[in-house]
């Protein structure tokens, strides 16, 4: 073990050599605790492929770490031999832009909302939005093909990718960073990467897809009376507004209690608190009205009785306060504590059938408060089960696993995803052996194992070690 | 040999086994000739997976056969020991349809323009449009990953799929045909299996994208008078119709030429033949005004100086006549015999100088005729080298091989790819070695012996056997 220490203080730079402190070793949450033998922050692909020589070599565990922000524990492992947390905080140049195509070359260490500033000082847009962006890295976005606020719009991280440059578990480095739209020249590595939790190789860079900024955007947030009404209200939107709409959130009532509950500076709009609300926002091109289209769809919902109230944006900042308001509920979430999250995905018809069939199948469970919200235009709900008041998550923790098992299963039944778009990490490895495809587990496996024959990228993630 | 016949028939109904007569053995172009050891056609997926479990168990060889179009040789094997050809045609059905959600499963044998029909027939379309659409099959089409006119809006065929279900070299049946937009649960099989040109295993059927039909579509041809202005034209038409450009084709002399020369049934609107063409389409949404557009691009082309002269079609049927014009010229490309063909891509800004330099590096090996059209939105280009009149492909057996370095040394020069959009097949083996990165090639390498270890899918196409 020191002996691994004293290697790797021989490979790289003082400045590479990071303190194993909390900042590496705590879930966001403060759910988990990782441990660590040690942690590096090479400032090359080189010196990643010379860290992962070593490691592999000597069968040292490796976990590839970017922001840390990731809420399925595919950051830190609480079990097993200590691992070398690699972190590519260091890693953050903006390699290349090129300003015409709308392409950019980033490395992993990049901030989101670094690559959002950039993208945006030259009038274009890299549309991957999320709550963690101040923080998460492009890394580890790509690892877990993050999703976000506008994939209904754009797609997923994937869809956001042209090629990458990574390093495989014997140091051999891949480089596809090429932007070509079309390049047939064997197989998709980018795509077996992008999503495989950094448990096949570690992205160092990434050449991503830009898109031009809307000129014109606008935000109106919507009451409905139940997700049947929010459903319809989202095929109007699609046959009205279609490709231009960028999100279409829906939020609970609880969520808004939750609000009020622990942060009662977030401006709502509605009093009394309504049962449903869709977020619905635009952006349209040069001589778009975004506005003009949202008020027509809300006329035309308000006259088929979908919709009884709304707001639509007068100005940006009022757009950018209907989103702060969406960004505070998870953080609510989190102050008040969950005995469960769900991150799940249905076909987007069936959202209706699992929001009136979820509170009987967690009720046998017993008495729980649920905050139901999440991006409805990918069928994707962050399904959140927490404690009535007065009692805490600590009071139902032996209730977890049955809750989550309750979820999952109706999950299952409606043909949807335990899993939608925060990944596997450690704290789904059974839910995917459970659930997943038999035939996929197999593909899954054999990869895992020609590309890392001594399994030390990411142990215990994603597969069982 | 006869054993794994007899066993194949006992296997399978006779109407599974097929005569292995010309139609599976011949290239579209008559250029190569393969070889069969029996042609089987598997009616489902326990067939298919029982076929591969018997190949793999045998060491028998196994090409996965769509419609036979495919010009890189990876439907057929000249060298080698005879394979069993897997033909997907008698799966083609349409296993389910979901007209609101906009996606369809659809079995590998189907041919593309037979799920046209049916995606239309529901008011959507299925964007893929490729010459060989009356006979390329689904399976085919994935397993080469295939282009065609409308990726500039609608992407390569991996981006209009959202699951495939596939059998693996050894029987294991791998289905992720779940058409949820967001699902993070372990690797990208679909993506991977996408590309792989039947090396990895065998797509049985896909759940498709599907796309709103465009309200309203137009067409124009534009003179213009170098590759440089039809660049120029390209970011004029982008920033005034921006997504709405389905299609941006260029099209050089020599190709109106080879017209008059094989076809002159093909009507062509200028005369004198121009030097260059481009050829734009675009679809719109309900209210949206196409040929308007054109009209006002072509007018500001105009006068910056880009365009001397135009069409812009009048009627769907004048559009359809573009296309048509457009469609064969590859048709008269076949019927002269190139020398050499080039499925090229570049970063789309250094087309023009690919196309001024190509010219010179050909030229060192004597005289031919260069027929240059493509793709220009995706940076996509068919460059393709002919005999001088009264010569034949045949009087330059001796130089292709040197004709072929000299076009794909520039390409690589050029920071592009030796193949955009056909694949790697038998063809291009060589140049997968010579231009391929070679960290791709390990990790191509691995993933091919992890899953087909005794390397029995498409033996010789993409790796060396």
């Amino acid at each position: 073990m020191t002996d691994i220490l004293t290697r790797l203080a021989a490979l790289l730079p003082p400045a590479a050599l990071r303190e194993a402190g909390p900042a590496y070793l705590e879930e966001p949450r403060g759910r988990w605790q990782g441990k660590a033998l040690a942690v590096v922050a090479p400032g090359s692909v080189a010196e990643v492929a010379a860290v992962l020589r070593l490691c592999n070599e000597t069968g040292t565990g490796v976990i590839p770490y970017g922001g840390g922000t990731g809420l399925v524990g595919g950051q830190l492992a609480e079990d097993g031999a200590p691992p070398v947390i690699l972190s590519l905080e260091r890693m953050r140049a903006v390699r290349s832009f090129d300003a015409e195509a709308g392409t950019m070359v980033v490395e992993a260490g990049a901030v989101l909302a670094d690559i959002h500033a950039v993208a945006e000082a030259e009038g274009w847009i890299f549309p991957l939005t999320l709550a963690s962006q101040g923080s998460a890295r492009l890394g580890g976005l790509l690892a877990t093909n993050a999703g976000g606020v506008n994939v209904i719009r754009y797609g997923n991280a994937r869809d956001l990718v042209l090629g990458v440059e990574a390093v495989l578990a014997d140091g051999t480095v891949v480089n596809t960073l090429s932007p070509l739209r079309k390049d047939n020249t064997g197989y998709d590595i980018r795509h077996l990467l992008i999503g495989s939790e950094g448990t096949l190789g570690v992205i160092t860079a990434a050449s991503l897809r830009l898109f031009p900024k809307p000129a014109a955007t606008g935000a109106a947030m919507m009451v409905v009376e139940s997700p049947e009404a929010a459903l319809a209200l989202l095929r109007m939107a699609k046959a009205r507004i279609g490709d231009a709409i960028s999100a279409f959130e829906l939020m609970g009532k609880e969520g808004f209690l939750f609000l009020d509950e622990v942060g009662p500076e977030t401006r709502q709009p509605f009093d009394p608190r309504p049962d449903w609300v869709c977020l619905v926002d635009v952006g349209m091109g040069a001589g778009g009205d975004p506005s003009g289209a949202l008020e027509a769809l809300f006329a035309e919902a308000f006259e088929a009785g979908l919709v009884s109230d709304g707001v639509i944006a007068q100005s940006e900042a009022q757009r950018a306060e209907f989103w702060t308001l969406r960004e505070n509920i998870p953080a609510a979430n989190r102050r008040i504590g969950a005995v469960s999250s769900h991150d799940i995905s249905v076909p987007v018809a069936a959202i209706p059938r699992f929001i009136a069939e979820a509170p009987a199948r967690i009720g046998a469970e017993g008495q729980f408060r649920l905050n139901c919200f999440g991006h409805m235009g990918d069928g994707n709900l962050h399904y959140n089960v927490f404690p009535m008041p007065g009692k805490s998550r600590a009071d139902h923790d032996n209730q977890r696993s049955a809750i989550k098992r309750a979820v999952h299963d109706l999950v299952q039944e409606l043909g949807g995803s335990v899993s939608a778009e925060h990944g596997v990490g450690r704290l789904k490895v059974d839910d995917l052996e459970r659930y997943g495809d038999p035939g996929k587990l197999v593909a899954m496996r054999a990869i895992k194992a020609a590309l890392d024959p001594r399994g030390i990228l990411n142990p215990g993630a994603v597969l069982r070690g």
